[in-house]
């Protein structure tokens, strides 16, 4: 596995791909890699000849008072795992090759409207604007065929379908279920926050939004109230939440009735640390 | 000369060029074509295999109360014209294949800084992001090795570099020198709209231009006094000036004093039309 630094360096290797006829896979990740993003790479392998690891903790995607600073880098473990599970090459670059001009630089990916406004959007602007603009510096550097994305940040892949739909990117997104601890919990880098207290109350969360789940299977359609129950037994677990949203999964709006696709999506603080989770729930009637 | 509508088929053209190992050039163009646009297309024959030219009206570039409706479509006579200069395939994308969601759209590659705030971008908000998202698109749809612009849109080029620096679009920028009639008047599909005074008193914008310009050369430094001459004077002329500006040529700043490199700017309006042009001026000192 080739691990490279530079915009020069990646593109070299990426046209040595790209004339041998090679399809390429991207999987853009903020590093400290766990089990999910493993399962990124494995997706990723099955969908192209060559598999390309991004690790970049983007700053323009971090607000003010979040954990920019201290969110968890382990570079040389993550490349160890990425080694061993067959990633091409991976791609390290310093902010001043994703950001030429300094952070946050003259020019952004702005998504606006209905699918950035709720949802996590609400409490983190300029939170996707950033994600946004990220990935098409590393869809531009990259040029890959398809890039992997995990649906626990299920708004976040909703956005960026969109923006490749909208800005017409060559490029196929491909979201993959999301990884969970034997007793439910999301896998997040994230949960490392968390201290033992906080670990054995964390999968509550996952248990509410499958109860959740199984009472909108089960016919129940009053969204309000759904959301209002599952939001106080998180409160009253200890979470302090700052959402709880029955949405449609394709534009992530109210549901008006009839739908067959919706998510259930949280987000809640245990402690300081803030966790997301959502699932996906089919109905058939 | 091909002739393509849709994304699918201009995908089509695009890969077998990519696939036979051809460079291939992207004019962006709104159409009505004269010996300005057909002196990128020559350009662009001397960069690339193959020349790509998109004519496409861009909605979200123009303002309210600006030319949208009226400005000039005349894609017969602009398709002949590419024929005979050599144009391998001319993309004419109804709105609904730019703007698949409607225009504007959710997504928008927005540019902000010095470089947009000042000259066009203080009278026509929105324009430069309008300009930056369609050629974006358009760059994501042709995926050309090179894109033709004239330098008579100077802060659009700058704007247009910066954003490919900027989003490490891999794609090279040239801009070709501004054509000119025998009289100065800069080309544009807007001199049309002149009636004949009108005409006849557009090649002062040029004149003064240049003027202004041979003064820089001779050593005069006062450029506020400079640019309040020039103004005056097209004022006086009877045109209604909406700046004239001397600028650093890299980024559009004011001058501070040992630039090399200088642009002298104007925009001014010939009864309700608004023509721009400029002058690079290079210092040797």
């Amino acid at each position: 596995m080739e691990r490279v630094e530079t915009a020069e360096a990646l593109r070299q290797r990426i046209t040595r791909w790209r004339q041998a006829g090679q399809r390429i896979a991207l999987v853009p990740t903020m590093g400290n890699l766990h089990a999910g993003h493993l399962a990124l790479v494995d997706r990723a392998r099955g969908l192209a000849q060559r598999v390309v690891v991004s690790i970049f903790v983007n700053p323009t995607q971090f607000g003010p008072g979040e954990d920019f600073e201290v969110y968890p880098r382990t570079p040389e473990a993550d490349c160890a795992a990425l080694a061993e599970r067959g990633a091409d090459l991976v791609f390290l670059p310093p902010v001043a090759v994703m950001y030429p001009a300094g952070a946050p630089g003259a020019v952004r990916v702005e998504v606006s409207g209905p699918l950035t406004e709720g949802l996590c959007g609400a409490s983190r602007p300029g939170h996707f604007s950033g994600v946004a603009t990220v990935v098409t510096k590393l869809f531009n550097l990259v040029q890959p065929d398809v890039a992997i994305f995990g649906q626990k940040d299920y708004q976040q892949l909703a956005i960026l379908r969109t923006m490749v739909r909208e800005l017409a990117m060559p490029i196929r997104i491909v979201g993959v279920e999301t990884q969970r601890e034997a007793d439910g919990l999301a896998l997040s880098s994230r949960n490392q926050y968390l201290d033992p207290p906080q670990r054995a109350l964390a999968p509550t969360i996952h248990a509410i939004l499958s109860d959740t789940a199984e009472k909108l299977i089960a016919g129940e359609r009053d969204y309000p109230a759904l959301e209002a129950r599952a939001g106080m037994r998180l409160t009253d677990a200890g979470f302090a939440v700052e959402y709880v949203r029955i949405v449609r999964a394709d534009d992530l709006k109210a549901p008006e009735g009839g739908e067959k696709r919706l998510v259930v999506a949280v987000a809640a603080k245990v402690g300081s640390t803030r966790l997301i989770d959502n699932i996906e729930v089919n109905i058939s009637e």
